[in-house]
């Protein structure tokens, strides 16, 4: 399977540890950056996004992960490509997948939000609106 | 003159560089937490706060500084030393010392805050709230 | 089965994100510190181990995850409780619960790292040297 | 004076705090991360570069500061102006502004840098080497 959307990097030196390598808890900003690019290249920004009422809503994580295959050094440049791999009526699960130049897999990570609305009291867990399904699915077909 | 707060740390990893240091932007966060934990030490939390009218305060930076003297490593225990060096009507400037168990001096650091509430349009500089200024008072002049 | 090593923490102001609570990679170095704290309660430090011929030995993460239950806000206190939960010939995972003051479960987490020594070309996986072994193997029966 | 140096940047998730803007101490990996891009612009990596008898060379931080005078939020997009402000015998000082697409200066920075050699017993401050020196005179001279 393709994937849905890339994003190209380069490490820079805010992301190393003393190890010499990019700190194991950067590549989930990576992720998250990547999601949303994948949003803003479908026209969405997710700190702007409406339920089908117009309340505004949010994708908080439920969980995600990551696996370590090579280490990602200074300045190495690597792409992040991100599939949709399951969406259900109020969850989406992103997979991720790092590579560098060579096409060498160096790490892959998995995220799962889901979909909330802010009421009052805090947020309360709701039906992916249609804009962003209809959204998701035409990008995900596409591919 | 003495300090008016210290706060202890230990360098943790995630701090660290490719140069097997403490990242030079780490230390305004320890900056920033010296500071909320002089606020708690009064009784104060910087996220609860209202002034005299009982509208949200909050207080943005203006300016902030680093000298780097010697470099902190992952596991060195050290000490931060806040001092409170001028309080206007508005704004509020902090010193901070740091210091290894020998008595040297790491760095030196400076934050100037000033004084907001927020407003529908966003937020406007605002006097200090007279219960802000008199705990700032009375833990400046007990040193 | 009880945990092999207890930590408390105080969420800060840098760790949050524009939702107003701690931002999910975070987590990381959360787990991570605990793990480095765990050992130096055990008398080792991470970045000054050795193998059993000499060598400098480092443990670089093989997987991570961490799964979200209630999200934790700037100055809300927790404990992270690590617990050992397998340990082979060359790698160890360890599982973090994080609770609150009331014991509810915030997140739950795991990190598996892989024993490494540094050679000329890099690193190369090898087994875990036994002072480390029985420090782990003392400090998780006592529990 | 014109700038010698430009990037581009948009603000991502995790560097936003509680107050819904790009937290202050992340200005300073933004400042880091164009320097290193200027350098790379000029055909040189900062941790691949030595002295003019071949001994490795580093540039710790003397000192830093930063003025803010706008926030900038979630998916702004703006750009970071890098000025060679002052260039001694082992220090470079570099300015850098930040503007919104409206021209407006959003913050102002600077970066005292000290090029130091590394020994056995740690790093030396150290004459700039030859070849550096001139790929920043000739980038500056032709501005």
């Amino acid at each position: 399977m393709g994937c849905h959307f890339k994003q190209r990097r380069k490490a820079v030196f805010s992301e190393t540890d003393l190890a010499g390598i990019v700190h194991f808890a950067s590549f989930f900003p990576y992720m998250e950056d990547c999601e949303h690019s994948f949003y803003r290249s479908l026209g969405h920004s997710v700190t702007n996004m409406v339920d089908n009422d117009g309340v505004n809503i949010g994708w908080p994580r439920v969980n995600v992960s990551c696996e370590y295959l090579k280490s990602i050094r200074f300045e190495d440049e690597f792409e992040i490509q991100l599939i949709v791999s399951d969406v259900t009526d109020k969850t989406i699960k992103y997979e991720f997948n790092f590579f560098d130049d060579d096409n060498r897999l160096l790490a892959k990570g998995s995220v799962v939000v889901v979909c909330v609305k802010f009421i009052e009291s805090g947020m309360k867990s709701t039906t992916i609106p249609d804009s962003i399904r209809n959204s998701i699915t035409n990008a995900t077909e596409q591919s």
